[in-house]
């Protein structure tokens, strides 16, 4: 197909599609002739993970790159590339120090055993538990960890029903929309916590609107 | 205390303080001689409040001080100030069309019926619900709503236990709080479905390093 019908297919116009050609994060089509060139369906797929990576999970194009190249490494481990995934999409939280991060270092191990995870101690979610906590104490909002319990398990639950759709060796096609899931889950999961927000906040304080 | 011990309290150094009162997101300090002023608690809970929405909830500074003066806006209800707050973190999802975003509506209101949600049928959060279902649909990811069901009950009860921390008419002080809160535990939350998908994922797929 041309790029316009390839651009119409994927929903991305002419000039965005160009300028991924430029960047190599779409292969080139094959040549026509001087100026054009013809696309296939491979380009169309590519095109909508790009989109949906940048548009809807916010990533630069950058961890884009980066994302895309440890999908199509093929010796990294599922678990490797999901690591890559959530360092595209998550803050680096420094370490900090002091007794808050040292009673909540205690409370996510408590966490973690209880729901019998096994977890590196520097897994970067563990650490990112960790920091929230600290801070949460930090501010004066303590919250004891089992108030976290039901929904770790819900967490737990979700996650094992999202690991059901991977196939036990995936094809890169197949790893590329693992991570899409699994980011797209992600912000499912934020946006529900939103909606089940703001409709008890609505309810127990009034509408939003400013008188 | 000098700006030297406000740096120590708040864990924040001088030079990033001194930037802060330039940009007017800290109060000067009560001047004592031509280049000193003196810094109360205030101070350092201001400090600590933006340092948590910087570092921890990684807004800019822009989306600090819009959600600081949403905080001390007392008209602006609380239902608002959760708004600013979701508006300063959530990538704003332009609305597609086609039939996945018909189908993903669809679902939408299945699931909001059932939680017996009372939501705008404009609400952010909503519309972004709509977006990812729609996404995961076009990526040849189905999932059926009921999947969705036992976790958004989960983020049902503990954003109301996030509320109950909240008292019925809060001072500028609780309604920070409030918003760190809600922050700190979409971050927590995110990071416990990290901790399960990477116990999971070890579990059935191997451990993260590459060969």
């Amino acid at each position: 197909m041309r790029i316009s019908e390839l651009s119409r297919r994927a929903g991305t116009p002419v000039g965005t599609i160009k300028f991924y050609l430029r960047e190599r994060l779409l292969p080139p089509g094959r040549p026509t002739n001087r100026n054009q060139a013809s696309y296939g369906e491979a380009h169309v797929n590519r095109l909508r993970l790009i989109r949906t990576l940048t548009v809807m999970a916010g990533l630069d194009l950058s961890s884009v790159r980066l994302l895309l190249s440890a999908i199509e490494n093929g010796r990294l481990p599922l678990a490797g590339l999901y690591r890559v995934m959530e360092a595209a999409v998550a803050a680096d939280h420094r370490c900090t120090g002091g007794p808050e991060a040292d009673a909540a270092r205690t409370d996510v191990d408590a966490l973690v055993d209880r729901m019998g995870w096994s977890l590196d101690q520097d897994a970067v979610s563990r650490r990112q538990l960790v920091e929230v906590l600290a801070a949460l104490k930090r501010l004066g909002s303590t919250c004891e960890v089992d108030f976290f319990l039901p929904y770790a398990a819900a967490a737990d639950d979700l996650v094992q029903g999202e690991l059901d759709f991977v196939p036990a060796a995936p094809t890169n096609g197949e790893r590329a929309a693992a991570v899409v899931r699994g980011l797209m889950f992600e912000v499912a999961l934020t946006a529900m916590g939103r909606m089940a927000r703001e409709h008890h906040v609505t309810r127990r304080f009034g509408p939003a609107a400013e008188d």
